[in-house]
């Protein structure tokens, strides 16, 4: 594929800021450091194994995955893989069994079917694998509920074939502020960890790895007593819910969609070519309105979503584009917008330096 | 690929009941028969060249895309095609252009600027290409806004180099119920529609085309005088919202997703592996919550998603699934999910048959 300029790029085109991406890799890096934390990323983000490898070189002590599709791609460029999703069904585990041997291999889960289902595939295929045993601190999604179900899934996980009992993780995503006004909330959430923790340690089942974290509390990681490691996904790349929470400054978000303004026809409102086949139609946090904002105006919102239509509201602004002008959108949650590309174009002193294939998207050959 | 079978498949999966898909067609084409309407789907929703096969088989007289890889992609099996998008940057165009010299393409537009770029990229081209003025018909998206603008695109299309004017075009997307309580609004349209149209045909620019339509008006397309052509998406497959909106029964729904429970450990509900990531968090029409509903029990619906993981609400239900079983999702927005499958399953007495590739979603290579 020839190199297109950022003037002449088809649009939609999804773009990655190279500087912003080493700059929030380096801000994640040290903050883990000086806390004593691993961090494990959460590649999901934007399922590029190159981005990945960059994540390695910056100092990420192994990769997050959530489906086999990930785990393979990452598997090119990472050694130590967390699928931080249940392993049940037996395609899932047949992939994932089939991983390089060499792959280190760890899975969050929470019943004893996962269980049972990973012991025997991992027997067949010859592996170890390790488990995690996953708690609910409170977002009430996955996980167990009580000290002493966690403490029957990781007696049970130290002593099936082929696995092996490594320790616990959560996912803390019903703390979506970074803000003051989330104090008590991370604060019952560290309680809490406690109490899992020392049931499972008087047991003799210590959890070696306490694995937790999100982008929104990313920088409070600190806080939570115990905690060993951190999984940031949006944190490679930020979006406007991010920093609409106070986990990122919004010149740290490195990902944008480039687009064209094909219609200013209706009084009061453009329409741009990016609707929710590039932005995916996710709602803001809190007090976030709309579906994006453009990184050079901010105040310039994404008011509604069609598949291929996104309305800017230019009622904050005097600025009125014109058919053909071109615009960068921040999404609300760059996770559901990348899965929507085949490719990331990356900038680099902002002109395209080159392309990625988002590799991790979808299922692969099953 | 070797043929799975529905119970082996890899979860998440998108699946067609192809029986359903026929009926579907059967239905539209019978009622477009009926009414002397044309009928041109648009292929957005499936992005699959066969299942387009299947609808000019059926009886439509050409496909819509929005898109130019949609165009290219579908232009492999029909030669009729309309692209109801503005043809707004270069690289939209030149693509565009570049769609076999065979196939007779008409765009929608609604700005001068846009038909000047038209005009030249065909003329370059050596191609004509027809156009339609896009109207607003009240959804204040695209489209222009009076009878005199109309009239002086229209005047403009019918003298541009390498272009010919066809007619109007609209998408009453504002109009999402086909019940009576939105008589009024129809009539509306109807009335709207008919100035314009009285306003062009008034001064020599009779339009030959008059083009609109949209899944949730379909059945009541013929109550709106002067329409020539109607385009129904969804149709094709029907989803949780059209069923909603009285535009299809429940057993009309030929797309499901395929997924299975990865776990209960919070009481009260159900995890399933389809997420955001696989039926895209849309928001229902009116009264509809939730993001989806089970195929076979509608009153199971999708409470909430997160990327790979979908909520079953278990409150109206005493079924109580157990890890590793299986259940099949209708998604409120039926497009919005195709687009983030690579392929879907078609079964056939409810058996796989085959893998259809949504060829036509994203943008191809460039």
């Amino acid at each position: 594929m020839e190199r297109p300029s950022l003037e002449n790029l088809e649009t939609p085109a999804a773009l990655v800021d190279l500087e912003r991406v080493e700059a929030n890799l380096r801000r994640v890096d040290t903050y883990a450091r000086q806390h004593g934390l691993r961090w494990r990323p959460h590649t999901k983000t934007h399922k590029v194994p190159e981005l990945a490898a960059l994540q390695l070189q910056a100092g990420a002590s192994g990769v997050t995955v959530s489906t086999p599709h990930e785990a393979e791609v990452m598997a090119t460029v990472a050694s130590d893989v967390l699928l931080a999703y249940p392993p049940v069904g037996a395609a899932r585990l047949e992939r994932l069994m089939r991983l390089p041997a060499q792959v280190r291999l760890t899975v969050a889960l929470d019943s004893r079917e996962a269980l049972a289902g990973l012991s025997i595939a991992a027997c067949k295929a010859g592996r170890t694998v390790g488990v995690l045993v996953e708690l609910d601190l409170g977002m009430r999604r996955v996980g167990v509920q009580s000290p002493a179900e966690a403490l029957a899934l990781a007696r049970e996980s130290s002593t099936a074939e082929s696995v092996e009992y490594r320790g616990i993780t959560f996912y803390p995503g019903h703390i979506r502020s970074s803000l003051n006004a989330q104090n008590s909330a991370l604060g019952d959430l560290t309680t809490r960890l406690q109490e899992f923790s020392r049931a499972l340690s008087d047991a003799g089942l210590h959890p070696g790895v306490v694995s937790g974290g999100s982008t929104p509390t990313l920088w409070r990681s600190h806080e939570v007593a115990g905690l060993t490691e951190i999984r940031p996904g949006i944190n490679i790349f930020n979006d406007r819910n991010s920093a609409a929470v106070g986990a990122c400054d919004w010149r740290e978000c490195a990902y944008s969609v480039l687009a064209t303004v094909v219609s200013t026809a209706v009084p009061g409102q453009a329409v741009i070519d990016a609707g929710s086949k590039a932005l995916a139609k996710e709602e803001g946090v809190a007090s976030v309105a709309g579906y994006g904002a453009l990184l050079d105006r901010p105040e310039v919102t994404l008011r509604s979503l069609s598949e291929e239509h996104g309305l800017l509201d230019l009622s904050g602004t005097d600025w009125r584009p014109r058919v053909g002008d071109r615009v960068r959108v921040v999404p609300n949650h760059v996770c559901a917008s990348v899965v929507l590309h085949e490719r990331l174009w990356a900038l680099r002193a902002g002109s395209v330096s080159h392309a990625w294939a988002v590799a991790g998207r979808g299922w692969g050959s099953p």
